[in-house]
Formats: C-alpha cells, sequence, structure tokens
C-alpha cells in the first residue's frame, strides 16, 4: 500500500519576527539547537514511512529556491509552486489529484511544515494507526491531540469516546474557545487540539470534495490533465487563482461524514510563537533559554535569540523575549508575543519593507 | 588676571558600558542629541571665562589620539599624559606647578571632564565668583551643588551658613551616605553635593601641597623642573609613578583650612549611569528617551541608545536600560544600572577584552 506526504510550506509566519520574514517564514528556520529547519525535520521524521518520492511539498513562487536548497533529496516534479494562496482546500485537491493518477487508493498524510513532535516514533505509530482506518471505508482522519492546559489558541475536535478502538468519531470542531470554555474542554476529556494534520485515502478526500466542494473539483480538472505536460505551468497560473479560496476544515471536514480522530500523545507543538522556544529547547536554572552568547546576572525566564555576531548582556530582567538579527532586535514582554503584528504594521506604515 | 582650567580627561567610566570602553570612555562620547561629546562640551562652556590657551587636559597616553581628535584647538603642549593613574592630587600638583611658572596667583578651575551642566550662564558666573573670592587670601574653594533628592551616591559638604556672603566655610567633606542620612542632609540646608570642581590661586594650591603632601611637593620638582625641555618626557615617564597616588580631598582638601564653598544651582548632573540619560534629554509622554529607530507599543520609562544601524522593536516592556553597539547590546532593569561592573567582571573571567 502506497503511503504519500503532502507538506504545506506556503505559509508567512509573522510571529518569529525579526527572525523570520517575507522572504524567509518560519518553516525554513532552524529554532532547535541540531540548526535544522523545521521543513527539513518535517521531511526526516516521515521517512520511516513515507518514501522520498512520494514526499510532496506545496510552496509558492517567493520560497521555490529555499525549498530546493534546504531539501535537495525531494524530486523536483513533487514541489508544487501555488501561484497565489488560496488557503488548504486548492492545494489538497491538487495534491490528491496528482496522488490519485497514479494510485488512486493511496494513502495521503496532510501536515504543516512547521511543526515539532517530540517523540518521533509515537507520531509514526500514531500515523500507521491512522492510514489502516483511512484504508476501511471512507474515512477522513484528524489528528487530535490530547490537551495539557486550557490553550485558547486553538481550535477544538469534540470527539465521542468509543470502546475498543483508537479512532474516535469526530462530533464538531470547535473555534478557537475564549478561557473558561478551554477550561471546560480540558477536564472534561471530550476534546481534542485540532492540529491540522489528516489522513485519508487519496480517493477519499476527492469524491468528498466532489460532494462538497463542487466548483473546486471541477476547477481542478484542467490543472490535473496538463500535468506532466509542457503546458502545466503556464494552465496552473490560469487556472489556480480561479479555484475557492477555502480551508479543508470549513469546505469538507466540518460537513462530511465519516470524519474521525485519533488521539495523538507524540510531544506536538505548533511553535506559535517566540514562547515555543523554552518548551521546545532546554532552559537553564533561572527557566531562561539562551542561544547565543549571553552574558546575564538575576535573569529569568527569559528566551533569547541571538545573531551569532554579538554578545548579549542582561541584568536584573525578566519574562522577555529578546530576539537579535542583522538589521533588526525585538524586545517583547512574554506576554505580548502575539502582538509583534503592531510592530510589522508600523513598519508597513514607515514603508520599511526590507524588514519585512 | 589670570584664569586657567585644568580638565580631568584619564577616567575609564565603565557604567555606560557597552557604549564605553576602555579605549573610549565616557567624557569622549556624546550622550546628548547635538552630538558634541562630554569633553566638548566641558571646553566649550568655560570659554566665556577662559581662553583656549588657558585650558590644560589631564588624560593619559591611551586617549592622546582622542583628545587631539575631538580638541584640535587646545595647544599641544597643554595636553599632559599622565604615564599612569594616580588619583587626582599628582594630577593637580604638576599642573598647578606648570601654571605657577608662568604667573604665580594666576586663579585655577579644576574639572571633571564627563558632567554636564545645563545653565552655562549660571555655571560661569558661579566660577566668577569662586575665582574672585580664590584671589582674596589664600582661599581653598570646592562648588557645592545644591541637592535636590537625597542621592547616595555623591560625596557631601557640610557648610556653615553665614550671612551677606555666597561663599561658605566648609565644616566637613562627608563620605556617601546612606538614604536615611542623605535625607536628613537634604532636609537641614546644611549640605551640598560634593561635585569634584575646585577653584584656587596656583600658588594657593601648591602652597598647602607643600605643607600637607611634602613627598608629592619634592617629587613633583624634578618633573617641573624638565618642563619645555627636551628630556621632560622621559623624566615624566620616570617620575610620576614615584608619586603618591592620593585624592586632593584626601590630601588637601580635609586637612587644610581656608577651605571654602559656594553653592552651585546651574543643573549640574555628573551623568553617572545610563538613568542620566533621560534627565538630560527630551522624553516622550511615556517618559522614554529613545535615540535611534525605535519602534515601540506598550512602552514606557524605557532609555534606549541605539546604533544607528538597526531597527529596534519594542513591545509592553518597562524600566528597561537598552543599548545596542556593534559587538555588545545590553538590556539592564534601571534598578541594575549600577551592577553593570558585574558584566564587565565576566567578560574579564571569559578573556574577552575586546570587549571591555
Amino acid at each position: 500500500m502506497k503511503y504519500t506526504a503532502v507538506i504545506m510550506a506556503g505559509g508567512v509566519g509573522e510571529r518569529f519576527w525579526p527572525k523570520s520574514r517575507q522572504h524567509c517564514p518560519k518553516q525554513f528556520l532552524s529554532l532547535t539547537a541540531d540548526g535544522e529547519t523545521m521543513i527539513q525535520k518535517t521531511v526526516k521524521r516521515l521517512l520511516p514511512l513515507v518514501k522520498l518520492e512520494d514526499i510532496y511539498l506545496m510552496t509558492n513562487a517567493d520560497y521555490l529556491s529555499l525549498v530546493h536548497e534546504q531539501l535537495p533529496q525531494i524530486p523536483e516534479e513533487n514541489i508544487l509552486a501555488e501561484p497565489c494562496p488560496r488557503n488548504t482546500a486548492p492545494a489538497i485537491g491538487l495534491a490528491a489529484s496528482l496522488i490519485a493518477r497514479k494510485e488512486q487508493d493511496a494513502v495521503m498524510f496532510f501536515l504543516p511544515s512547521d511543526h515539532l513532535i517530540q517523540h518521533e516514533e509515537k507520531f509514526i505509530s500514531a500515523l500507521q494507526k491512522a492510514a489502516q482506518a483511512a484504508l476501511q471505508g471512507e474515512k477522513l482522519i484528524t489528528l487530535g491531540i490530547q490537551p495539557t492546559y486550557p490553550e485558547t489558541g486553538y481550535g477544538y475536535i469534540h470527539y465521542r469516546k468509543t470502546s475498543g478502538d483508537d479512532v474516535f468519531p469526530v462530533e464538531k470542531f470547535v473555534e478557537k474557545p475564549n478561557l473558561p470554555k478551554a477550561e471546560k474542554y480540558l477536564h472534561s476529556g471530550e476534546y481534542l487540539w485540532n492540529s491540522g494534520m489528516f489522513i485519508w485515502k487519496a480517493s477519499s478526500i476527492l469524491e468528498n470534495i466532489r460532494k462538497y466542494m463542487p466548483d473546486l473539483f471541477q476547477g481542478l480538472q484542467p490543472i490535473v490533465k496538463a500535468y506532466h505536460t509542457a503546458q502545466f505551468e503556464e494552465i496552473l497560473y490560469q487556472q489556480f487563482p480561479l479555484l475557492p479560496s477555502e480551508s479543508i476544515d470549513f469546505g469538507v471536514m466540518e460537513k462530511a461524514e465519516h470524519i474521525f480522530t485519533i488521539r495523538g500523545d507524540f510531544g506536538w507543538d505548533d511553535v506559535g510563537s517566540w514562547l515555543a522556544l523554552e518548551r521546545i529547547n532546554p532552559t537553564d536554572e533561572q527557566h531562561n533559554y539562551f542561544d547565543g552568547e549571553i552574558i546575564s546576572s538575576d535573569v529569568k525566564n527569559c528566551t533569547v535569540s541571538g545573531n551569532g555576531k554579538k554578545i548579549i548582556a542582561m541584568l536584573g530582567v525578566e519574562d522577555l523575549v529578546v530576539v537579535d538579527t542583522k538589521d533588526a532586535l525585538l524586545i517583547c514582554h512574554k506576554q505580548q508575543t502575539q502582538e509583534i503584528k503592531k510592530i510589522l504594521a508600523q513598519l508597513k506604515e514607515n514603508q520599511r519593507f526590507e524588514l519585512l
């Protein structure tokens, strides 16, 4: 049975500014001590289960050279550049169509390129379990994550605990909750975090797209027909922008039947902000995460990421995120890492586009 | 009547690290928006009263080129490089001896090179008043500063309020007090801050050195005799290190008679730490002092000094001092600016001498 993976690498994460920039977003950064970038880790951890020739990357023209540079081992024809961002449904539809041309019932792992997973064997075993379930019937499976605290920044999956199996029917996808709701979800034991990772047969997701997103299904046909022809790129650039911009969650998952989830417990982290660094890296006794040459006295709960070229001296501070790069320095209270967009807005207003 | 000035420019201020370095201490930095360095300001504000040819600079070999570069208008023979640091008494003794050779009763203003004065006319008028008093009898006059808050970082002058005159007898010099004492001093109205600025006739201070520091007086003679000869530098380098290392405060002022003070009220600031920047420069509505390209949101009471080459983005922080330079970045809570020496100690330990 063929296992394939489709990795989304078109995102423009702004929350890791000033290290992430429009020309080099988070998935192409290394945020761990081993020096591997997020997307390199994403590909590497799949290799026990998926052959290189069956790994597809959805990106955009701006990042094509980064993808080639960081992942030279991926066959060139597996790297698809979307002409413009149309959310996840068109990307999934296109990838599923191309995979189905080769093998209709191939299992497809749809994965973000910028998440971290601590326990890779557990992750692989969850994917295997999901693949087995996806192969039976027409199940669409989403990887849920066992919540460990009342996070308000994620969507949740309300699932029905059934006995015997590890694959549970999904009752409902729910939006990012407020804190009281998140606490309720956490304690009920009936909710999982929505990781944005999906497993299905190519034929299953295509059938559901045909049913619930007929415009998308129709729009994909000329592109799929042109694959492996000289006109492919031209037709992709003509047709892709006409596809409906929609997420697969809203377009299919919230409407379809046979939606299931698997409880993942493999140390998942979406690395959603600079705060993730202290979760995914070792910290010192004062709960500091220091990357670079840092001299400190009376400093605690700080996350500091240097650029390797400058000494950073810190005295008597706490709860700060400090990120130094060649042309920009960020000093941010930990409670305000979600407000980095305010800085970016001001940079835009000041027409400092080179810093975005 | 000849007015002369002797400016001390040999200090190695560590409290402005990382902008100040061993090879470029505070007096050679510009800490105000006008771009003038501290020592340039010190010379400039004297010009209504003292001719350029009567301004002497005491520095050391390491800073000779900086002095020449920043003060090309000062005659070269007025710039004296101490072979090694011997505190203030030998420097004052040497300068007074050289001045007395030209005119025994010349008035000598002895001044630090790294203080700021807001109201320069008031300062000049205080110097004039002191000079007049110094010319009568053998008075040694110290400029006291009217305290405005209970500072614990300065020495104090206990003086006797006498009526009629503005020149008051000094009862006693007192060491840096603790806070309760500083508060007592402030409210008593009988204490002034010791600014380290002195006014006397060259002959008066020499007579007192002869009396209270006879070793110093004797040791100076061969150096003074060699002045304006080809052997001067050789003899200076031989003899100066043999002079007793002592402050003029301890060696003379605390022992001599005829010690007087004038109450200065001319916006004096010793610019003793990074905290001074917000006193001596305009701040914004959130009490921030920003020098450089800074983008901020929800930031208050911060002092930020960039190096002009990098944007600094700040989010949700307060009470920080941030100083960015080419090779070092300081992030310090305002209450800990006096602890910068801990950073320097660590740099020494790590043998990062190029950063000191």
